[in-house]
């Protein structure tokens, strides 16, 4: 069988250890693993199948013999190395936000659009987490009538904003039952018992550069350039899995009966919805999964052509690590 | 100055206790507060204005002589109630959901409709929490122009289930730190670090009764019997305060300067609106206010005649103790 040396940028993050576990959890014919890494951690050994990889220093030279680069660090650095990657020869499948809307570059979620994938010029993007959860549920809505609009609220887990985030969370209830008090890093506020309804900076309109990438990046993956999207992005205090509630507008009337069908054949999909039997997606049954939930599937009461519904995924897994790999899969089929 | 005779019926519970604080925080001109609970209370006493109140036995005859009665119980005892509150000439400001659809009942928030109190036979129903926290916001646009449809999220706190919910999702978080199991009670899984994306029961088209109430109880407060509202309503491990995501769309367009202009002239309303500083509505600045705070003014990107926003209250006080009180206070004047 053929085998494949795959690097992984930032590989002590959050996504980018997921990643590591998703390759052996998926059995990738990795021949030659490549932790790369800052000075701060390079040296040090991480395990993959078992054996002790040594964690190398992120570098223009680590991308030399490498087939597959999965990029899970921060857009300065995705964009420092991009073209020592793209010289090498190998393929960037990038988690950060630096490439996504370049219009030479891919944005694929392998259920959706992985046709996309074959055009790539040496880089594909993986889409923001939880754009890829909320297109993964609608794109089978958008198989039965393209969709016009989209309204969006999101109640975001702390692990989104990193292996900081659930420490956060932890260290402030902690606090809190003693009596004591945290300061917060990762978030502005304390995100413990709370809401923080900012997720990334102001972009523009008032929206966040969060909110903005659901209509942005819905357009590019799902091919409706006119998508109009109205997104409010909350951080909330789960650890894992975000959750969306979101109205979709189509230019005809789509049935309930119909969205359900949809959803219940859609790859990466799974129709969680039997409201009398209390039956609906919730954060902790998606967490260490790679299936979007979805359920509360009803008409939208302010459009007769409209549906409501609420999908909820692990934003670490299917919207991050894991839809990094399944592009990967694509790129080696 | 003439007094009142005022009656909680309820008064143990949490929003009953909070009434009772609430008469005193704001010098309701009580001259008897007459307590009311269930045969396992009666006979206990509470503390008002410094002095032990020993509570009453809920029944017909403890009505008599009272002016103005706060309803602070479940549906079912709001009804086993009323006739006899109304034949005994006293005014049954209610916060259950028994009354505030009735034709003969007016639904008030003070801010929003108080000429609508004069308009009672007897009976004045509270609305329920989310809405007043949503309406008392949203009203300040209506008059701007009509609004013809809302799409609402919202993210509420484990108190609107009662003194039970808090207990239940402290519990939790005690119990997941030691490594021990907690069996829920009050909500139907578990609620710390998680979501549960249903509040009420079915009620039509797959929506439950908490959801319809945003639109019917909407429709009845604004005068506007054609607002269409499409809701989905989630709790969220948030111990006080309610939190709603919220797109208004009008027959005009509204702009987002005049929106911010008319929350910050609004009654009850406090504008909480720069971004580029973090500063935005959530639970944890709203817990113990009646005011609810509005943020995150923004145009909605679906339709040139929409203006997106976020607004957080506490649903014990404002949304439910604080709101019956003020129609006590319209009814003295």
């Amino acid at each position: 069988m053929k085998t494949y040396t795959v690097a992984v940028l930032g590989a002590t993050g959050a996504v980018g250890q997921e990643m590591i576990n998703i390759l052996q959890e998926r059995n990738f014919p990795v021949g030659k693993l490549v932790p790369l890494a800052s000075a701060r951690s390079a040296g040090k050994t991480l395990k993959f199948r078992g054996e002790d990889v040594t964690i190398g220093l992120a570098c223009d030279e680590a991308f030399e013999g490498v087939d597959i680069v999965l990029g899970a660090a921060e857009n300065d650095i995705a964009q420092k190395f991009a073209p020592a990657i793209v010289k090498a020869g190998a393929v960037f499948v990038d988690n950060s936000s630096a490439f996504r809307m370049d219009p030479n570059v891919p944005l694929v979620i392998p259920e959706v659009n992985p046709e996309d994938a074959a055009q790539h010029k040496g880089i594909i993007a993986n889409p923001n987490c939880s754009t890829i959860i909320t297109v993964t549920a609608v794109n089978a809505l958008n198989k039965l009538s393209p969709i016009r609009t989209m309204t969006a609220s999101t109640y975001q887990a702390v692990s989104g904003a990193g292996a900081g985030g659930p420490i956060e969370l932890m260290g402030e209830v902690d606090a809190l039952s003693k009596g004591e008090s945290y300061a917060p890093k990762v978030f502005p506020y304390q995100i413990a018992f709370n809401l923080i309804p900012q997720i990334g900076g102001e972009q523009v309109d008032g929206y966040t550069s969060e909110e903005m990438k659901m209509q942005n990046e819905g357009r590019k993956i799902m091919h409706l350039p006119d998508l109009k999207v109205t997104c409010t992005c909350v951080r909330v205090p789960v650890v894992r899995s975000h959750s969306i509630s979101v109205s979709c507008h189509f230019d005809k009337k789509v049935s309930v009966a119909d969205v359900k069908a949809a959803i219940a054949n859609a790859p990466g999909c799974k129709l969680v919805d039997d409201l009398a039997n209390k039956q609906y997606p919730m954060p902790l049954d998606t967490t260490d999964q790679d299936i979007v939930f979805v359920g509360r599937i009803r008409p939208d009461l302010t459009d007769e052509c409209g549906v409501s519904l609420w999908c909820c995924g692990d934003q670490v897994r299917k919207g991050a690590a894991t839809n990094a790999i399944q592009i990967a899969e694509l790129l080696i089929k």
